[in-house]
């Protein structure tokens, strides 16, 4: 099959280097930005640097560029045929609308989300192993097994769901983590952490490292998130006021709540 | 050294283990709840079960228990000798108190705070190398050398601050991130995250597991976590608000200042 991947960043890079480290499939490599079409000649991620005038020639094109790159990308080249397959971290907005393309322009939608990521971006920090054992999730039915078995091949496991449940989910599962981790550095004490933090400190303000600009695209497409942080907001006052009023036996329930809805969430306990 | 251990829980039980493992001392291990000290004795983890008539004999107990209780056993306990030292993961009030008792009852105090801890409590949950490369909070000066070798020799490194900026630096970096924790589990979603979420969820959720009796115990003790608090839901709501307004250019302002401190943060990047 040839492969076709447009945007050769750390998502759209770990994917052609984990392509080429898990299948036989040909690779061709796009990006605006030419240094990163070199760099991945050169350490054989790609096997071709793409032209856009062979893009009929493609099997399957992978779209890992923001939303709107993503869309324009379609819109401006409509000599794609077969496949494609977007990896945006939202799906509701640009899935109806590459839906309505692929039937005009002729060629089959599939939508994806990977759920793995760093927190430095770029190809140069792209890695061959960053789906092992980690989900993608698949708004379509119906792929076929030959797409399917390349993604179990790179380590992915399948999660299939709509567009709008995507969404839903993604705005507590990543989004919120996102902005809650984002919102905790600012703390007027955040610099002086040296020697007074452990691991829990690091590890809820891991993700504040983020791409500004690729997650204000992501939230303001995100129908949900707003609701997420609001509810969260609310959440956390509910602990600011019992300890307002001292409520020992209230803020020991509340906390228990939580204690007991965390051993839930993952019954296999993690480390 | 005769070291007398006070609560063989997971702190307690992880103190004597590691000083069985790095230090040649004497431990004596005492515990109301008497299988912890057959636990301990079975596993040499301490040398001989403490009598509390014998304390005068010990050169340093070590309070392992939760505030209320470490009072109360100092109060209870007047032939308490040598030097104190509570584990407490507060220190304003205790440490006013124990300072007071230590002048009266004729001992030494030391207040401390390990930056170390577990999901999972109890003695069976104690590890030997649980304080590798953790720092321990000293909130007195003029430690007696012998003292500090023990905590170096047991893989701490050594902080020092005054009881008031302990808690103010504590309310941040450990009891925001536990109430954080245990309020982001409570979305209606939490539970089907499966399948749709990676590392940040597991990562920010990881110390909602929390005891929720000795933490109401503690989160009452902090004058500061209320302010880190209601700061926290503070920023929040700017993002809620920017989100409401769909201000683009706000938002990734607010985000890139969240990236830019968390890059202040951990200098060196971390994973």
């Amino acid at each position: 099959m040839n492969i076709g991947i447009i945007g050769l960043g750390l998502i759209g890079g770990s994917f052609a280097k984990s392509l080429k480290k898990n299948t036989n499939h040909m690779v061709f490599g796009f990006d605006i930005d030419g240094q990163s079409v070199d760099l991945a000649l050169k350490d054989k991620s790609i096997d071709f640097k793409l032209d856009t005038d062979d893009l009929h020639n493609i099997d399957l094109v992978i779209l890992a560029l923001r939303p709107k790159d993503a869309l324009r990308f379609v819109k401006e080249n409509k000599n794609i045929r077969g496949w494609v397959m977007d990896l945006c971290g939202v799906k509701k907005n640009i899935s109806k609308e590459l839906e309505n393309l692929s039937s005009r322009n002729n060629f089959e939608y599939i939508g994806a989300h990977p759920m793995a990521g760093r927190e430095i971006g770029g190809y140069t920090s792209s890695l061959d192993d960053l789906f092992e054992g980690a989900s993608i999730i698949l708004t379509k039915r119906n792929i076929p097994n030959e797409i399917l078995d390349i993604l179990s091949e790179m380590g992915f496991s399948l999660q299939y769901c709509d567009a709008d449940t995507h969404d839903r989910m993604i705005a507590y599962t990543s989004q919120l983590s996102h902005i809650v981790s984002n919102a905790f550095v600012k703390s007027k004490v955040a610099l002086k952490h040296n020697g007074f933090s452990a691991d829990s400190l690091k590890d809820l303000t891991r993700v504040a490292m983020l791409d500004e600009s690729m997650w204000t695209e992501l939230l303001l497409e995100n129908d949900y998130i707003k609701d997420e942080l609001d509810f969260l907001i609310d959440e956390l006052k509910k602990y600011s006021d019992l300890l307002e009023k001292r409520d020992e036996k209230g803020l020991e329930l509340l906390l228990r709540e939580g204690k007991e809805r965390r051993i839930l969430m993952y019954p296999g306990g993690v480390k």
